[in-house]
């Protein structure tokens, strides 16, 4: 095992020290580890890459340690080391040099190196397992783009392949005139539809406006989502079964009863109608809405750009599901995004899988 | 309105009653409610649809009621009217012949009719909001097909698209041999996932038995239901990271710590594999397995057939993640099947979506 080339270092904490002679042939040209005074210091994780590749060997308390009682050791030392190695190991094979960040790993692009050029990614390593709150994942994006990096998820899953998926914050615009007028309109709210009854105010707000869905020829019916937002505006005004004229907070009321995601899901319809957007329902891809940049209403509803699933601001995402909706999305050719109020905004959050 | 065909109807509770000189037109020839001495009875839906079509009309409590009034009263007489309504006339407009029955609708076959065919299809109606208890699924489908019917729901979306889904109960069966003994293989827990580091056991468990991922040329990495499987048929023996040997009952302790789901994961996994079926990780597709009848060892993984997700006996399906599991299933071309114990054997439920 041992040759010219292989140095010997010795384990203490979460590091691993060298003698200052590894630098040249590891730190020079290879880029891992940091030169301090007369020594080289690796992380666990490139150490453990290192013995790995037999470049070097690791003593600790005076006893060598082969690669299986190294990984054992690291484990027990650092959370998450297993996951964060097989990410490290799968980028750095892939021609991808690797340093320790803020976010797990600071990374160069393919072709890059530390020194030469700037990283480009923060990865951030997650085992398929974990829950991930949505406000760890905005502080994770919000400091990578701190320092203009792009904020990369990899994910490992239980048989340890890695997805990768690129997260940022982005704006959303539409190209819709909202702002013409429409004139009064009366519907009903019968248990969890509201039903336009008149045939002229029915195709006005389908044809025009793209609302709802003709029930036939005459009839047209608005979600509850629609109904709400047309109310707020008074556009519409609503009756209950009985004949009782509904103010928009009794049917807030009743319609929070039937959809309990009623006011996050409306306050995000609101703010994409607002933006110039036509926003439908996206329940066939499982997600709350399908979202188009703009529709020719006489070309009807053509490729939707978008999926947008509003979310409470502490939500925790289950990795699997996360990867359920993305792969969806992608493979039907629309962006994923996630949308939240905080405030007075709607923040919106593109999650997509990336080749690295 | 009044044509020598338009007939004059009464509602009372859930009934719209017809004098008999009605039956020739709408039910001899079209199918529409039931004869009984000397009236025809209609359901509300019935009803409903025929005023649309200007077929009948109706009075109540000597007030005759126009479409909008009987969709309200119908409405406040009879839970989920509107989107049995909206499937109703899907259906009828689309050549079925339709009747009441225990679940919701029984549908005849294009081309059938009441009296002369069999009914084909047992239909559920459900609105997309709806949570739908996995328990009541299997009742609907086993009274279905105890009268040798399929079940069909028809899951009505917010925007009144309706999703037919065919669901049936399974068998699962695998083409491969499971019985050839293994030697025993020594093995370490590390945080979430279990390492093999001899490369003769390596090369076996995942060469001939297609076990676990390949670490790199030496080690490999099982997951943690692999390890488990594994150690219950006591092909391996696993050590944690300070080289104490876990009994089963250890193992499944610290495993539940990492994955609350792993009791029932494990249940599925174990009643899979002795079934002759390879089973790998579905996280990429949102799901816990999947799932091939036979794996040619020398071909490698090519094409599998299900995804598999287990479920707890009183899971409760949110029909809008139902929707994108089946949605993204279908999209890679493998069948979505949710699996449950119940007492000492596991369940299969095979969910697809069809065309009507």
């Amino acid at each position: 095992m041992n040759n010219i080339n292989t140095f010997s270092g010795s384990l203490s904490c979460e590091i691993v020290t060298l003698p200052i002679d590894s630098k040249e042939i590891l730190y020079d040209t290879s880029y891992y580890g940091q030169p301090k005074d007369d020594i080289l210091e690796l992380t666990l994780i490139e150490a453990a890459y290192l013995i790995y590749k037999g470049k070097i060997t690791v003593n600790s308390e005076n006893k060598k340690l082969d690669f299986e009682g190294f990984m054992c050791e690291a484990s027990r030392r650092t959370g998450n080391f297993e996951v964060k190695y097989i990410v490290f190991k799968d980028l750095r094979e892939r021609g991808y040099f690797i340093k320790p960040g803020v976010t797990d790993f600071r990374v160069y692009p393919r072709g890059g190196s530390p020194g030469r050029t700037p990283s480009r990614y923060f990865v951030y390593v997650l085992s398929e397992r974990q829950p991930m709150l949505l406000t760890d994942l905005v502080r994770q994006i919000i400091t990578a783009s701190n320092v203009k990096k792009e904020l990369i998820m990899a994910v490992v899953d239980e048989e340890s392949e890695i997805t990768f998926y690129g997260a940022r914050l982005r704006s959303m615009k539409g190209d819709m005139d909202n702002s013409r007028s429409v004139p009064a309109i009366r519907a009903s709210l019968l248990e969890d539809r509201v039903m336009v009854w008149d045939s002229k105010s029915s195709a006005q707000l389908h044809n025009e406006f793209l609302y709802g869905k003709a029930l036939d020829e005459i009839r047209l019916q608005l979600s509850l989502i629609e109904a709400a937002y047309l109310l707020g505006r008074e556009v519409v005004e609503i009756m209950d079964s009985k004949g009782r004229i509904l103010t928009p907070n009794d049917f807030a009321d009743q319609a929070v009863m039937v959809e309990s995601d009623f006011p996050k899901k409306l306050a995000v319809y609101k703010d994409l109608r607002e933006k110039g957007m036509v926003v439908k329902t996206g329940y066939k891809f499982g997600s709350h809405y399908r979202v188009y940049k703009k529709v020719d209403p006489k070309k009807g509803m053509l490729h939707s750009e978008f999926l947008v699933h509003a979310l409470d601001n502490n939500y925790i995402f289950n990795l699997s599901q996360l990867s359920r909706a993305v792969r969806l999305a992608n493979s039907v050719k629309k962006q994923m995004i996630f949308a939240w109020e905080s405030g007075e905004t709607i923040s919106y959050l593109e999650i997509s899988r990336i080749k690295m």
